[in-house]
């Protein structure tokens, strides 16, 4: 906490020999690494072995190995992050004055690349090490579509075919994501399709039903599992997108560090916790290796509250019941969130790296109702410029409510949080909070129960 | 041209430092001025006098002014251009590779901000010297729409209220863009309207038209010159706008310094000239004063061809015909685009100093049908991840083909191009695009002839 200075500037970019050249790997630092994955099968730990036909060798193994702690970039991937990296980490210093705060409010801004948001870090080195194993093919699943269109445009960068399950309410919501990816060359099939077993099961159970994340997911992994040549892609969640996804906090602390700062609380959105855990994971060695004594906040949507009312247990990461369970903080993954809920941020569970930490109390979580995020979306449009995703604005509420806290104890506090994207793709859910229609959904204790039928009762710790 | 060197990153940011500090008057160092504009009433040079009552006195003496050759850049504008700027200067490393050229290719990306284009440069003055006078609002016209989200997010910047007059097919085909402008708190109207003596007029004509910018320009001067308080502003052709824009320039010119290289070719997409004029600025000072060699191509739509295909002489601004004439190349002011055409640079004349320059042998002009500017957008998406703009995709269209003229003849050229902005918002275009309905549409001489019936018959030469 130091007085407040001029000499930082609005925007700062790491030169190209500044960036990272490895990835960050909490695991291995973490005082006791999170739960390892279950094959459902036999309950047993799953092994890369388990996983290799779902996912690629490289990232089988990076998604098991909980004591390696950092993982060189390979140089065909930094050249592709050279095109859209380093993201600039910014002094907010419009919504300071706004807020008139003595808080120091800075954000990491992923949202200057086509896919407009930060999946594109974990979207390169996934599709570069597919196409390094000699693949002929990727699938994935898409919800809002920022991972789609991540995907569709790495996979276009080594030449890799994709394709796309995109969750059917959104696939015909939002065209244009749609075209992006076309663009890009993938082939997008709205889900639940007739194309899979688990779709045509869906769809003959609930025929007028427009998808929903999960079974987008069940559809992606049978597709890549039934496929010659073929394996599956997560934008989230998973261990080894949190590994990729840590240049965002790597950037982060090189840029605060060269500007002589640190900051007291870290601020992300929280969906399946791929922004949140790269963007924490220097700071959180810090503190667990230094005893550092930051503040980490998670920001979850009322309707979709999985840190705060969710639990903590072994679970599917799919509706369809068929990928590695995963213990992690989850609504169950029968949970549909409500149509009402805008955006992203819909995903049953949470990465069992960001769970564990939440469990073991190295990070507090806080929800917040979509409206209340709309509006910290429109007053930071307004005064900072950016137009900015759902999912991102949920991290700026807390990181406003944050600041207007010092305002009133007076401390200078740093704030950092991450502006995981922009929402040109979401005017739509604008114009409902403009007009009025826009819904706050908080789901009751009894409809979260029922996400939770079908779970295997196991033991929870290995 | 110098042997492709490594040492270049793929992005080269100044630091805020380094920002320029001036705006830059090209028209003080051109050998002749632009053609003055004209009163149309006495048929007079018009005076500073003469359009105060149409722009903010500044504006207007910026207007006015071809002997001061820069022009400070007020503190308040460049905290707001530190927001977004510097944009970076790229090397199409991909992109040359895929094309398998010696050529180096260097693109200037204005596309990141949330106007998605270059258009916030100007947007961002105008609204402040409107708020320094203390006026009460501004009106403008938007076509495809970044010019109306770019003056937007100004006005927001500076609490300045703003009323869009948005052409009319665009308001209902691009309802997002409207509710971004609705987040900066503008007021948007579909044009022709009902709001105006022009819109009435023409909607008495033609009931069912769904609008032109060169109507849309008629309403929204009227409503500013009937409105107390009130001024216009204007996105393109008007010679303060390429002051402000050579802001594009003038950090391409210091970025390409520092990294030792100078272009030989200069490229731009020209619709009003905003962007071009704005880029090509230090470097044809350079042309002009020390007789470089530098070659300079405007690339416009086959289906608005001004340069190619119009004719050099006193015109109106507007459809309305009342604003200002100025000498232009033009197509006249009856003029509107084919409904085939996607995107902007859709507008009857050009800039006086583009023109004059295009007059005079400075520069090159080339036109290209929209199918041959898609097949290049997507291709450079693809190879450089970023979805681009229609109107950007002219440059690249042209820089494409340069490259393989230099692949022809083993030439190194080093090309510099402008990509004005993004096309997140013209996903309808691309995806005509992919379903093969998207036509190419070439006027015919007699269409072309039209658009001069009404023009005034009056001595070109002042």
């Amino acid at each position: 906490m130091s007085k407040k200075t001029n000499n930082i500037p609005y925007r700062f970019y790491l030169t190209e020999e500044q960036l990272p050249k490895a990835w960050y790997n909490l695991r291995a630092d973490m005082k006791e690494a999170p739960e390892p994955l279950l094959n459902p099968a036999t309950l047993q730990p799953a092994t890369v072995a388990d996983i290799s036909p779902v996912f690629s060798e490289e990232l089988a193994k990076q998604e098991m190995d909980d004591k390696t702690a950092y993982f060189e970039i390979p140089e065909e991937v930094r050249n592709v992050y050279k095109i859209y990296r380093p993201s600039p980490l910014c002094r907010a210093y419009n919504l300071e004055k706004a807020l008139d705060t003595p808080a120091k409010i800075y954000f990491k801004f992923e949202g200057n690349n086509t896919s407009g948001s930060h999946k594109l870090n974990s979207a390169v080195p996934q599709a570069y090490y597919a196409k390094q194993q000699g693949l002929k093919g990727l699938t994935t699943e898409t919800g809002a579509g920022q991972w789609g269109t991540a995907l569709s445009g790495a996979c276009a960068m080594f030449n890799l075919p994709l394709t796309v399950y995109m969750v059917k309410g959104s696939y015909y919501q939002k065209p244009y994501r749609k075209d992006v990816m076309h663009t890009y060359g993938a082939e997008v099939i709205p889900s639940p399709s007739d194309t899979t077993e688990a779709g045509r099961r869906i769809l003959t159970e609930i025929p007028e039903t427009s998808g929903s994340l999960g079974c987008a997911i069940s559809e992606a992994v049978e597709k890549a599992v039934t496929s010659e040549g073929c394996r599956y892609a997560l934008g989230s969640v998973m261990n080894q997108v949190l590994l990729h996804q840590s240049i965002i906090g790597l950037e982060s602390y090189t840029a605060m560090e060269l500007l002589g700062e640190y900051p007291d609380i870290v601020i992300g959105c929280a969906g399946g916790g791929s922004n949140l855990g790269g963007l924490i994971a220097p700071f959180m060695r810090d503190k667990i290796k230094e005893n550092k004594n930051t503040r980490f906040i998670a920001v979850e949507p009322a309707s979709c509250p999985s840190l705060t009312r969710g639990r903590y247990l072994y679970d599917f990461c799919d509706t369809g019941k068929i990928t590695p369970m995963a213990r992690m903080y989850t609504l169950g993954c029968g949970f549909i969130p409500s149509a009402d809920h805008a955006g992203g941020l819909r995903y049953h569970g949470m990465s069992p790296v960001i769970s564990k930490l939440y469990h073991d109390g190295y990070m507090e979580a806080v929800s917040y109702k979509q409206t209340a995020v709309f509006d910290a979306a429109t007053y930071f449009a307004k005064v900072e410029n950016i137009l900015p995703a759902p999912e991102s604005s949920h991290a700026i509420r807390a990181a406003i409510d944050e600041a207007l806290k010092c305002k009133e104890s007076g401390e200078e506090k740093t704030i950092l949080f991450g502006l995981t994207g922009t929402g040109y793709f979401d005017m739509t859910a604008y114009s409902s909070y403009y007009d009025g229609t826009m819904k706050d959904y908080i789901p009751s204790d009894e409809e979260l129960e029922k996400g939770f039928a079908g779970i295997p009762d196991i033991p929870q710790n290995r």
